[in-house]
């Protein structure tokens, strides 16, 4: 019984310290949403506006006298059609006007033939109509091509339809209340629009522009991430935590990037719907953003698949993950730089330079090769010159491999340039190579890498060479990207590598600002 | 000019070409929508009937005595509430009551303090009054956690608010008003919970627990599908093709799977509103299909990347694959198979086999671990001692590796009985390994299996084991929501592997009936 009583007195005491912690929570995570994106405070301020100024058609004498009751109509159309982003507002402004309009129609078509009747007949057919419209409309919008596009349309279509034919049962002029109504949804959308389209407008268009950007800029920060720390000096725990840790940044780089299908198809949706808001005319290529968006998603899955490889119960001995470190994070970095210069690109609305897979990635990607290369023969005694013939026959053959692979990533702009310089590099490498290749015969093992030991480092390297093929898929897309929305030439004259951090930061201001740099347009 | 025309001609005879075709294309969606699930059609019917019933409050003389013209907030209600599944519908009818009732209160207060004043101050009080909750409303929606749970009662809450508040200033008894709304929306709530709960329900719940069923199956079809493709005979066109094609079984296995984090988190949501359908009381853990479904997710970025590893521009020889072709093969098999377990247990709510990761994986992991480390030798010349030696200190680290691999594996249940038979594997092993070691060391290298070349192979390799490892994380998040939701122990006589193919059948054809086994209880 005390017992009983001691713990209800824990619970109150419990309760009353989270409803006293309470408040200051609440308080921090709405400061928080705002400052995460200060456009928040802007859009509520926007609606309480709307709100206000179609509220003045009840509450000022002219122009209630005006419109009447039918007002309210305009009410509600704000706080249903008033969307975040402008292409939202119109998507969701177009479709009530259509739906409206196509159940103003029908329903005065069924108006029309069941007039003729006698009363009882009338509510037959009026319950018939109903049944049959509300299943059709709502089947329709199981349809994919409906549902993605028009989902919004046909509620409104099947409420405003059954709001006329029910109500044109009891009411006589339903012309006059239909016209009226029509009206003031029409003021409703109007104020959206103008609130959304001209006061501090945030374009849908402007977000998965910027998405793109900082999603590509998280993946160059996840695999430099990664390599620094796959490659670090002391010993990481290896556990496959289940829930990935919300600091990791590596983490944080590619967690936006593979959960971004529905965000970014919706993104697109919406701006498909926004007028051409920048100087040019053209039909603005969305889709190929939401194409961008696939390809990076799979770019994504190798970087979290990479991501893995730190966290598996094997590892390959720290001694010799250290023979590799210095081509892995060359590599690493070389791929960042790409895809930083791509974001960077596609940020300043220019096309990607060229050279953006640069002769330093080829470079990195061969000395990766050659490092590999080097070590079986760490297992190899040295007597017998039948070994060495092998290995002759093994070097030839791991050359081709590279050939085939520097060709397999050369762009096609640069493929002919590309392809004298590797053959000039291969046929230096080669010579190299046999030079170097007597001392390394004369040394005997001097690590055991054992294959099965070996076996998680060969998935890391192999995955990050699968990184720069799927880079290249990447550039493919930036680059038709950057010609379908005719982003401006690249200019060779332009400090390519230089500038790199400067327009970085000035971007990241304008994104942390997050007011669309087309709003003063 | 004329070509002109010809061009218009050839766009209009393209055109009618697409018009004739229409129909049909139209016509062949409809049919696959409500052929991939028939619950759509019964649930068109049912939107359709509601708002039958609905509609007669209005054409049903008696009925409409009653309630008036307020009857038409009915049929606005039934029209947004019902929704597909009983839990979205539950949701948002109760979001809409409380909101309603809280905009309700809220506005009479409001009211109640102006009304003691003049005309034009309380013009003025509505207007800020709008305004300012309008504002604090819109910003309250971007908390997650409102927008996660609230949202739709916020809009509603916002929507009331205005419609009473704003009108109050014109008409005198407005509380007549909102009382009248509201019965007539909770009529129009009550024909929409009658009809989600009682005929032909939909769950949430349901959907969940069958997606889940089926993301598991769909991982254990890609795996196996993309090592059975690994090893295939003949060549691959090695192409890194940007849109997988629709048809391969290895995409639309885990197509689903990636994809699936906003669909489970809604699914989640909306079943937790449901009432407990089934016999048990408990409140069932429908957070843990989510978390199952992360855990799931991860396996397959895995599995992702292994397919990755089958679209890379380098490929390992054949000839040097076929070497590991039976081992890879059956450590595929066993984790589909323990995959396939997995899901069996889900669908028939009993927990899985303490055996789930039975011997067979264990020996299959072991088998290619061995396979791996016969390779190497291959390079070897025979002739040092020191190298033999060198080698017998590999293939004992090798053999630490296994070991630690196999105990990171195991479940907890069989630990004991796990380190006992690798215990056992293992000195056979050995044994059988100093037997073999001899005859191996005297051959020389038959195969170039050069590193770099080899590498696409590791990596294929390394995921697989990959996959051995999350296997694990899988298995422990299934007992823990056997545990939570309480499902029935696991019958040892039961046939584990017989019956495995009887009630797949058996619950595929539930799936494709898509109606719920627990609409009859």
């Amino acid at each position: 019984m005390v017992n009983e009583l001691e713990s209800v007195k824990k619970y109150l005491y419990v309760l009353m310290l989270k409803a006293k912690r309470f408040p200051g929570m609440a308080w921090r995570s709405m400061w928080k949403v705002g400052k995460e994106d200060p456009r928040r405070v802007i859009h509520s301020l926007k609606v309480g506006l709307s709100l206000t100024l179609v509220s003045l058609l009840y509450l000022m004498e002219p122009l209630f006298k005006g419109i009447g009751s039918n007002a309210i109509w305009a009410v509600m159309t704000v706080v249903v059609v008033l969307e975040y982003t402008a292409g939202a507002t119109l998507c969701k402004g177009l479709n009530r006007g259509l739906g409206t309009l196509a159940a103003g129609s029908l329903a005065f078509l069924m108006e029309f033939i069941a007039t003729e009747y006698g009363r009882v007949f009338r509510a037959i057919f009026i319950g018939v109509a109903v049944f049959v419209i509300g299943a059709a409309a709502t089947y329709l919008r199981f349809l994919p091509y409906i549902k993605k596009n028009y989902d919004y349309g046909v509620v409104i279509f099947l409420l405003t339809f059954n709001l006329i034919t029910v109500s044109s049962y009891r009411v006589d002029n339903v012309l006059k209340i239909a016209h009226d109504r029509f009206y003031t949804i029409a003021i409703g959308c109007g104020i959206c629009l103008l609130m959304s389209l001209l006061v501090f407008p945030n374009w849908s268009g402007e977000d998965l522009h910027n998405s793109s950007v900082s999603k590509l800029e998280g993946l160059a920060m996840s695999i430099e991430a990664c390599v620094s720390k796959y490659f670090k000096d002391h010993e990481i725990e290896p556990d496959i935590s289940k829930d990935n840790t919300e600091e990791d940044p590596i983490y944080l780089g590619y967690k936006a990037v593979v959960d971004s299908k529905a965000y970014d198809e919706t993104l697109a949706l919406h701006a498909s719907w926004e007028p051409r808001h920048s100087r040019h005319c053209y039909r603005y290529p969305w889709q190929q953003y939401v194409k961008l968006g696939a390809v990076l998603r799979s770019f994504g899955y190798t970087v979290v698949a990479l991501h893995g490889c730190l966290e598996t119960e094997i590892q390959t001995p720290r001694s010799v993950r250290a023979l590799f470190k210095d081509p892995c994070t060359r590599l690493a970095g070389e791929v960042s730089k790409a895809l930083r210069e791509l974001a960077d690109s596609i940020r300043n609305r220019r096309q990607c330079s060229p050279e953006v897979l640069s002769d330093h990635l080829h470079e990195a990607l061969q000395d990766l090769n050659a490092a590999l290369k080097s070590q079986p023969r760490l297992f190899i005694g040295s007597k017998t010159n039948q070994t060495s013939n092998m290995l002759a026959l093994a070097a030839a053959t791991a050359r081709q491999t590279i050939d085939k692979h520097l060709s397999s990533v050369k762009t096609d702009s640069s493929a002919l340039n590309e392809w004298k310089l590797s053959k000039r590099v291969s046929e230096k490498t080669k010579e190299a190579e046999r030079k170097a290749l007597r001392p390394t015969l004369s040394k005997i093992a001097i690590t055991s890498l054992e294959f099965s030991e070996a076996l998680p480092f060969a998935a890391f390297a192999s995955l990050l060479v699968e990184t720069v093929a799927r880079l290249d898929i990447v550039i493919e897309e930036v680059e038709e990207l950057g010609r379908m929305a005719s982003f401006k030439e690249f200019d060779p004259d332009d400090e390519i590598t230089v500038t790199c951090e400067n327009p970085k930061v000035e971007a990241a201001s304008t994104y942390n600002n997050n007011l669309p740099s087309h709003a003063a347009d």
